[in-house]
């Protein structure tokens, strides 16, 4: 990591913003409203003009023209082609990720694998802090799989990190599955999976790592990891639109022996055959399942593009550098104003959003959305969360948004906004 | 069934059209290549002009210029409120009707859950007719539940229909689950489903209906006929793009005891409050996973208004007549050429399509559609599929799909491609 050190005037961001090798990247996007400061670029990333311009000719020339023959002309082959592109970003070797259904569907076709791969096996750990969703679909495997497992969640003392030492005295020879986020959803606590991976390999248990807050702002190794097994989603950081399919990554050498429980047609050796009996494709392939939303999916690919064309180092850099910046102004504007910080201090141990936390937390986040043309979004009790799109997300942003809380804080006008959370339907 | 009687000539296929209802929805669609004869809407439905319209806005006012507030702004409830619409169409009240996932993944889901509320039965009933990859699931749900059940496939004498008493003597006591397609994907045969639902009832068994190649062009009546679940696909006659989301039905008394296999973030109780505990939520909505492909469910949407505006009754009216008018044609036309009929003569137990075997159908059907601007598809051995959409396709357009396959077989055209299957890729 690079030593890094700041001024707190707005001057000092527009310099970090003309020091910014992926300044150029920002142009691509789509600002409908200028003064609007967009810091939930890890729920759903921001739209490029080149996603408006392939969405519309995968409707217009390719539906409207091609009709059926589109399949033949791209479609057919989308999932592994999309699937190669994201192997790269991921550090994965060819053939071993493809596009497919959402994350939650992925996370259940994988694990309901591995624990048949870990058949003898009967404990699955994960932690506290992981999506919760991720924590259902895992609840529901086990049910189905007839209570025979049990699912240990290392806690959380600080609500930000989880222990390395705790989680690894979890993981014994009772263990099929370690399943984690590679950075956790509220406080952006990056883990090192590399060492947890290899952890887990010691005593004969297999690591699915959910890579949706990651991928796209973090560097990954798949292959030099020895990771097992992966799901990510790609409208966070890959920009890709919302509920733009998912991927899933299965190591070249388990691929034989992870079975799928969904045996669909895309995931069929020769489907155009029409044979009544399932064979599996060749390799990854047989993890697909469905015919995948044609239209979500290309225009994720031209925003995937991006990611690629930038270098996910040079987004890193970016990254780390806008988030250390935050924090600064978080210790030197806000820790003032009653907030503490809820992410890891460390940058080596933080993905790219910031989570901050104040006793007023929901209600500072609605005088910032209602009246301040700040988006971040709000994660229970007290957190803020502050996410920084390193392609499109500026240094003089980070600056305004810190600015716009000081003012929703200093003039009270949170006050306005009653605490009782809003349905959210 | 009205009474039908046609002509050969060309001017009686355009009296048709000008007596045709639905005459007027044909200019909703776009036709890119006006020579071009269509005949392929029951795998890939034509792109209406709103689509693109619905599509735009979506990308660029929703996602460009909403952000994350798309969420609140109608995309949360989208496959509750789509699902409503389909419900509609197919004959069943509210909240028994949500868009999610493939049908693929979605026939998984309740298999395994129908299969759970039957867990002392062992027989599967379907049809070798199904389309093969519904089989495939099938196939996958019975390893997985450690090969306990038998998948009893009742042949079909002719290739075309199943004789409904062989059905029903294989549907008993021993049986958990009758699961068919309502249309089969080859011969448009169409069952009986209230008689079959009725049946499976008497005998204690859950029935699943497979409505891909059906809804959009069959009236059905899931209330009515007691159906217990369905799946089904919306790129067909519901024109809603390739890969558009699937959708499921369950009925409203089943909805607690049915338990999906794969809890998901949507299908929980309250997702916003970041539970680790998974609490299904209210009703259909629990057969929901993940995040869904929002711009290509929005899309569907707009195509889908469509349908319900032509009025489903008025869209099996014009149906019957096209596919009796092709079947008229291809009796007086393409019988003396070699050509036998692959689908049912009576129209009460047709879908929208229509087989035509001949012993070079393969290569018959290449020189259409590279020489003859027709757009069939291929069925092996020797099955032409010709798809006929009421909202879209003219009897003039059957007229000249005859004539185009005449002048093929006659002109010998077909003899300059080999009978070599292409590779599928």
């Amino acid at each position: 990591m690079e030593e890094l050190s700041f001024e707190s005037g707005p001057a000092f961001a527009r310099r970090l913003d003309a020091e910014d090798e992926l300044a150029s990247f920002r142009e691509a996007f789509i600002f409908a409203d200028p003064d609007l400061v967009y810091l939930d670029g890890n729920s759903l990333g921001r739209l490029a003009h080149r996603t408006v311009v392939r969405v519309q000719k995968a409707v217009e020339e390719e539906w409207g023209g091609e009709l059926i023959r589109g399949w033949n002309a791209g479609w057919y082959e989308a999932p592994a082609r999309v699937g190669e592109k994201i192997a790269q970003l991921v550090g994965a070797r060819p053939v071993q990720v493809v596009v497919s259904d959402s994350t939650s569907v992925n996370l259940f076709k994988l694990t309901m694998a591995a624990l048949a791969m870990r058949s003898g096996r009967e404990r699955i750990v994960s932690d506290a802090l992981n999506f919760p969703s991720d924590l259902y679909i895992l609840q529901g495997c086990i049910r189905l799989l007839g209570n025979r497992h049990h699912l240990h969640m290392v806690p959380s003392a600080d609500g930000i990190t989880v222990d390395q030492q705790a989680l690894f005295d979890t993981i014994d020879e009772r263990t099929a599955l370690v399943t984690l986020s590679h950075v956790t959803f509220k406080s952006s606590f990056l883990y090192d999976a590399a060492a947890i991976t290899e952890r887990a390999h010691q005593v004969g248990a297999l690591v699915l790592w959910d890579l949706s807050h990651s991928v796209g702002a973090v560097p990954m190794e798949m292959d030099r990891w020895g990771v097992d097994l992966a799901v990510g989603c790609t409208y966070k950081y890959i920009n890709g639109g919302p509920g733009a399919p998912a991927f899933l990554y299965v190591r070249s050498d388990l691929q034989e022996e992870a079975i799928s429980p969904i045996w669909g047609w895309f995931g069929q050796r020769s489907p155009f055959d029409f044979d009544l009996e399932y064979k599996p494709a060749e390799g990854i392939k047989r993890f697909l399942v469905g015919t995948p939303p044609i239209i979500s999916l290309l225009g994720m690919e031209s925003a995937l593009d991006f990611v690629l064309d930038a270098g996910i180092n040079r987004i890193r850099l970016k990254s780390v550098r806008l988030t250390s910046y935050l924090v600064y102004l978080v210790d030197t504007v806000l820790v003032p104003l009653g907030f503490v910080l809820g992410s890891p201090r460390d940058p080596a141990r933080r993905g790219s959003h910031v989570s901050i936390r104040h006793p007023e937390g929901y209600r500072i986040n609605r005088a910032l959305i209602e009246e301040m043309r700040v988006l971040p979004d709000f994660r229970e009790p007290d957190n803020i969360r502050l996410g920084l799109a390193p392609l499109y997300t500026s240094f003089a942003e980070v600056w305004e948004a810190v600015d716009r809380i000081r003012r929703v804080v200093e003039e009270e006008r949170y006050l306005r906004y009653p605490a009782e959370r809003l349905p959210v339907t």
